[in-house]
């Protein structure tokens, strides 16, 4: 049942190389990210039998719309140890969604106690809910993954409504709460497709499992463990992969995404005095972490967005001539760019530029600190301890561990010039790699056609600046391949204020994830 | 009824000419800094009287700590607007209080709307509490100043109870709450020590007015002008102002209060997209603001205190051989500043250093940034706008304005020098100026007098590193001298977490505000 995919031997060679070598897959075809020939292969499932599909997705949308709304009330924030409970009872809200819909086999599979730092030595992590829907030998199998956990949110952040309350804003025709694009939105969408399957008497045409956690916005902590130990247990015969946690680049075109950068996040913590000081009592005899910090911070990168830590930018693979002609025909504007960031402060004038800089460079951004004053009004407080985040994006070639020696070095080094009597030390929160995967395997051939059934249009196959790297460990451990089909728009704001979701984009993101099953259920690979 | 203070001439000295000046009025007395012989003249009222006000305070702890739980029990914090009701509560509790004990004409006067910045354009300042006990023209009138608002609080901040809520430690013997000791305790202080009078059937020697404001922890927005306004109406006739607003240097020996720094406190704001960005997804293409915000922080001030814009530190006055002398006949050890700061990072290894750099120095404190990341986890956000917040201390001779223009300059030319396409922008939130006093009046004999009488020792004649900006204003308008008469010791963690007041500082401080009302009665000056 196993077909090694081309990543198989893809992994481990150089971003210099990648682009040569899917170059010698495709040779023969020509439009070569575009993919349209793909489509005029295997449409078994005639266009009347989708329509049905398609049709009835339309009939649910009340429906669709009332479970979404259901699933984004619970705070789900996983970054935040007082609302764990909410994360765990998003767990059990989607157990039961699971059951209700036919699915079998449900695990609540726990993951134990979360690793320091915490504040609660005590804290379990929520559990990876895991289902199947059939099991037929005779059908491929495609593994879900999503995530039930969200960033966090609050009114007063700048939310125009309630962030854990769906709104829907008929006038400009989205959704808008916490999650709902990333990544309740496509969870919601994968069980709605089965729901629409089920209402038509329609069999679904692959097994499913179902792979969803609840702590991808901090690190998917323990799921790598739980994919290793399950890879020949409840994953057993899995022939790929599908994560809908990502978005389109711009606003306009569906893409399907065959890269991510890793993420690399740290800490800077500075400690002084016991507890937070009177600037009036102590100011000008005290050391002050946040003056250390601040210092230890502005070495880090440069406001032209540069990294300033010696031996980071010499690990990332060379740009070669053939791969910089790539980047021209993606379908993506400078003004789409300033749309989505809602400003015109782009560090580059030129998609080429900008494209390379959000995919195959790293970056370095500063997200923002524990434990000064951070309430409006002026406060004379010298905090007494401080911890500083940061995150670096990381691409091939960079080595994570080597990235992290640089990075502590690099910290320790400045904050010792301070000649400070603070104490001080950086340490990594969380890591995942980066990704990179052939686009022209069968997945992703089987979602250019469903795109193209829903859509009209061919996607554009691109990489994503952010990570996911649950991506990676599932390449690995299953030994398949991957694909990133993603559900919303660029602009959607996950991680901001006002995440939305156009309605647009859940149904027929719907659609094309249903079309994916069957194209994918049709091609030659099995 | 108004005597000139000596201040009057002195206020527009030179710093380096003050300490002559102060040794020119006083060549007669040695010791000139402990007051020793002041406690001889003026006895009138005998020792058992005051023996009968001592021990009706102590009589009556049970009520004044019930009183003084009451009080803190009102979150009366103006730095956050939400809780502005809550500072108008506390203003409305003293009314009542001050009602219930006789005070006449009760005035709770108000001063307008908040000027910006502000969230809610329609934000009402919280009154000021005006009220008079006594008129009698044979007698002399005081004026206390006192606050009753606080500095925010909140128990995951790191406080060991609820910091809205009174807790006596027994076996520390101290009371513990949030402005236990700045400044809601020495209010109801002085409202006790009418109370004990009362209860005794024993007349006030003194005319008192009380001016407490709900805005102290915010820039006594409004007070300058009610000052002015009521120079010569509620405030006519009064003799002397004293201010229970500060602590002594250390935690054993009581001290009079002469100078304080003053405070301008800035705010860099810092804007760019327009609205917080995924670092995934524009990390490397977006120029971040957090960036040009640490950038401008670390151009400030360096890890040992020394502030780097230019032309700051020559507006100092320059240290006199005689004023350097000063600083090591007073009653304080480095062990106690590490004691107070719970920690060894002092920035100095000597005492007239350390004192020096907290009273006569400036310094710059950097507080914290709204709008960034700051809570616990791993957020992995571009923020879109940034508020750094960072404060100076002011000494002579600076002048407020010249700095105000200094700081904004050196922050746009840093920012301008980053090259970024951000919007920065660095304003003035509130200011206050410096203050030094002549140590050796009236009211100071008095109240050096007054602590002899009650801890059975001579007060040290010291600064403050804080400011109190009324001080200044009251001397100036109400052409009066003014004099700081601190309750609290130097480890009562005022606007940090944990704030406490021993209660001996309680009872004493009543005692030593009791029998300063009697000797200043007595004393010549009328």
């Amino acid at each position: 049942m196993f077909i090694k995919s081309p990543l198989g031997t893809l992994k481990n060679l150089r971003l210099s190389n990648l682009f040569t070598h899917c170059l010698r897959i495709h040779t023969s075809k020509r439009n070569l990210y575009a993919g349209q020939l793909l489509l005029q292969q295997h449409a078994t499932m005639t266009e009347t039998q989708f329509g049905k599909l398609f049709d009835k997705i339309e009939e649910l949308k009340p429906r669709f719309i009332e479970r979404l709304a259901e699933a984004v009330a619970i705070p789900a924030v996983s970054g935040d140890e007082s609302l764990r409970p909410m994360v765990v009872k998003k767990a059990e809200f989607y157990r039961a969604e699971l059951e209700r819909l036919g699915f079998q086999d449900i695990k609540m599979k726990e993951l134990g106690l979360q690793p320091p730092p915490v504040e609660n030595p005590e804290l379990k992590l929520p559990p990876v809910v895991l289902a199947r829907y059939g099991s037929d030998p005779a059908k491929k199998t495609v593994l879900l993954y999503g995530h039930y956990d969200v960033q966090p949110a609050a009114l007063e952040d700048g939310w125009l409504s309630e962030p854990f309350k769906l709104v829907v804003d008929e006038e400009k025709q989205l959704m808008r709460a916490r999650g709902v694009s990333d990544d309740t939105g496509p969870v919601q969408g994968w069980l709605n497709v089965v729901d629409a399957h089920r209402e038509l008497g329609l069999e679904l045409p692959v097994n499913l499992i179902t792979c969803f956690e609840g702590m991808e916005e901090s690190g998917s902590i323990g799921l790598d463990k739980l994919i290793a130990d399950e890879a020949d247990k409840y994953f057993k015969g899995v022939d790929t992969v599908c994560i809908s946690d990502n978005y389109w680049l711009g606003t306009k075109k569906p893409v399907l995404t065959y890269g991510l950068r890793g993420c690399n996040y740290y800490q800077i913590i500075v400690e002084g005095p016991g507890a937070d000081l009177h600037s009036g009592i102590f100011g000008g005899v005290i050391a002050e972490p946040m003056i250390d910090l601040v210092k230890v911070f502005g070495s880090l990168v440069d406001s032209q967005g540069r990294i300033l830590i010696d031996g980071v930018n010499e690990m990332v693979a060379p740009v070669t001539e053939k791969e910089q002609g790539l980047y021209e025909k993606i379908d993506f504007t400078l003004d789409e760019m300033n749309a989505a960031s809602g400003s015109e402060t782009c560090l580059y004038n030129n998609k080429p530029d900008v494209l390379m800089h959000r995919w195959r460079f790293p970056s370095l951004s500063i997200h923002g600190l524990e434990g000064a004053f951070s309430s409006q009004g002026a406060k004379t407080v010298i905090p007494a301890k401080v911890v500083g985040k940061f995150s670096i994006r990381t691409v091939p070639d960079m080595e994570s561990a080597k990235l992290d020696k640089l990075v502590i070095d690099h910290c320790n080094k400045v904050f010792q010039s301070l000649g400070s009597p603070n104490k001080c030390r950086t340490e990594l929160i969380h890591d995942g790699n980066y990704w990179v995967s052939d686009p022209f395997n069968a997945s992703f051939t089987a979602a250019a056609k469903a795109t193209k059934a829903v859509y009209g249009v061919e996607p554009d196959f691109t990489r994503e600046g952010g990570s996911i790297p649950i991506t990676l460990t599932f390449e690995t451990q299953l030994k398949t391949n991957v694909m990133l089909l993603p559900m919303g728009r660029g602009d959607d704001g996950a991680h901001s204020i006002n995440e939305k979701l156009d309605l647009s984009n859940y149904f027929q993101g719907m659609k094309t994830m249903a079309a994916y099953l069957h194209y994918y259920a049709e091609s030659e690979t099995k």
